[in-house]
């Protein structure tokens, strides 16, 4: 039954830790030999192969083995971890983009392949900077807190009445928020003129700004940075960053039944893209236990019968 | 020669402000009319409509709009800055993966498509249950700290010499935890014995397994636990991160000449995944400034003169 499902499949997709496909008779090999045209992907916490290969892992595990945790929090509290899944999360992206890359591959090929996906390898790939800086540049990472630290003015600022994310990181930016804030004069002050002397004295910059950012609220920062061309927002919570009203306009929620119970909806997510201009969503709830028994038994039937 | 580019291309990336490349005579639907098998993509913060469709931004900006920010930290600290620019990553993820998906798809419909892809979107997409436990469960996140909220024992612990992630979450990888830090009578205290009581009780039970694991060194129980089922593992600095002896082993990191001086190296990353047992990694030095220029102008002239 399973190599009949394997022959008339285009993606097999597994997170078993390494080796216990391939124990259980269906390694790369052996499935590429059922079918040449699957695309097989393996997600594990390390990989198939190396000295890790076995361990176990979760989202935390590789959150702290990766580095991400050491450059999150406060020079104070670092390491602390990134506050929701971000290596699953990476994982399953890397995952999805290396099986239909292969799909499109397969097109010019022919052929299937096998995907042998880590998530350590991908978390490490997602830092960017973080990491090109230190294997490039030599410089050691410091925890982040609330700056950017490849600019300043950018990070996380207070207001009369909450936090403001700002990042002017280009001079026109910087010049303009001085411009704004009634402070011009910092744009000639010879600590903050050129962008290398405001990350040298980030801290002074941040305390001259902080004193007249105070004197408004974050919403109207919110809207008159921006519409000079600084990029500003609020800092919001979750509860606050799912009502956002840019988000109902991109229909971004989709209400879809609960699982064998139509009395209730399960709110899903979109994925981040409109395709053109619909958003995608689910088209139904998810499948209960063993919903689709009868109609994976007739499609197997169907692959068997027709001989491939 | 735009158009003539437009022509013969697969994938048009861009990721002006909304409505630019429509100013420069180029929106979703001429570029379609010029060539009706393109795949556009149009990376934007936050999509080619709604409110906020002309506001800038950058990775901070969206960091603090998806809620993320407000998650990360302590519960004096929070809200903190993931501490690369993850919404930069999953932006781009996503939009590799809308691309890649459309171009699988072009191969049944023989038509392209407009992507339009908001790093908001994408961004709260990735969070998970962060964001599912509020929209469904209406379950307010709090700052995760070290901890992972869906399960105890599961954070961050002291040892003997440094910080070690444990991530028990299953019943079983308890028990075997608590045996092997000599503490079986936790298995049957009231407080800890089912799950949900040891997430009501975690900061109890984090401190009698803290007791116990500051007895070893952080590399002993990393050896230890895995060893039996338990996902443990150290937290590393990127330095530390970067010299793993796994990623090593998988060949992850790839130097490429320097563009322009091939007496200087750059250490590229991976992105995750061995296809075919092989990493993917960049074939020679990203272009210096105008390198491809000709190759570019033989193109169109080729594509002009096949009259396509």
């Amino acid at each position: 039954m399973f190599t009949d499902l394997v022959r008339g499949a285009d993606v097999l997709v597994e997170n078993f830790r390494a080796g216990v496909l391939g124990r259980l008779g269906f390694d790369a090999d052996r499935l590429r030999a059922i079918n040449p045209r699957l695309v097989y992907c393996a997600i594990t916490g390390f990989g198939q192969t190396g000295p890790s290969s076995q361990a176990p892992a979760y989202d935390q595990i590789i959150q702290g083995l990766s580095g991400m945790m050491s450059v999150t929090g406060t020079e104070d509290t670092a390491p602390l971890r990134v506050g929701f899944p971000v290596c699953d999360t990476i994982g399953g992206l890397m995952a999805a983009l290396s099986i239909t890359s292969a799909l499109a591959g397969r097109e010019r090929t022919g052929q299937g392949c096998f995907l042998d996906l880590s998530m350590l390898e991908a978390s490490v790939s997602a830092m960017g900077w973080t990491v090109s800086h230190h294997v490039i540049g030599g410089v050691t990472p410091v925890p982040a807190g609330r700056q950017n630290a490849t600019a300043a003015p950018s990070g996380t600022f207070e207001t009369a009445d909450g936090l403001l994310n700002i990042a002017a990181n280009r001079q026109s930016q910087f010049e303009t928020l001085c411009r704004l804030l009634g402070r011009e004069d910092l744009t000639t002050d010879p600590r903050f003129a050129e962008r290398e002397a405001r990350q040298r004295n980030r801290d002074a910059l941040d305390t001259e700004l902080t004193g007249a950012l105070r004197t408004r609220p974050a919403r109207e920062w919110e809207r008159l940075l921006p519409e000079a061309g600084v990029p500003a927002a609020r800092v919001l919570s979750v509860p606050e960053a799912v009502e956002s009203g840019q988000l109902a306009h991109r229909r971004f929620f989709t209400d879809v039944p609960f699982p064998g119970d139509a009395t209730r909806v399960v709110r899903t997510c979109g994925n981040g893209v409109l395709v053109d201009g619909q958003p995608l969503a689910p088209t139904g709830p998810a499948p209960v236990l063993g919903e689709h028994n009868d109609q994976v038994a007739d499609l197997v039937t169907r692959w068997t019968g027709a001989g491939r």
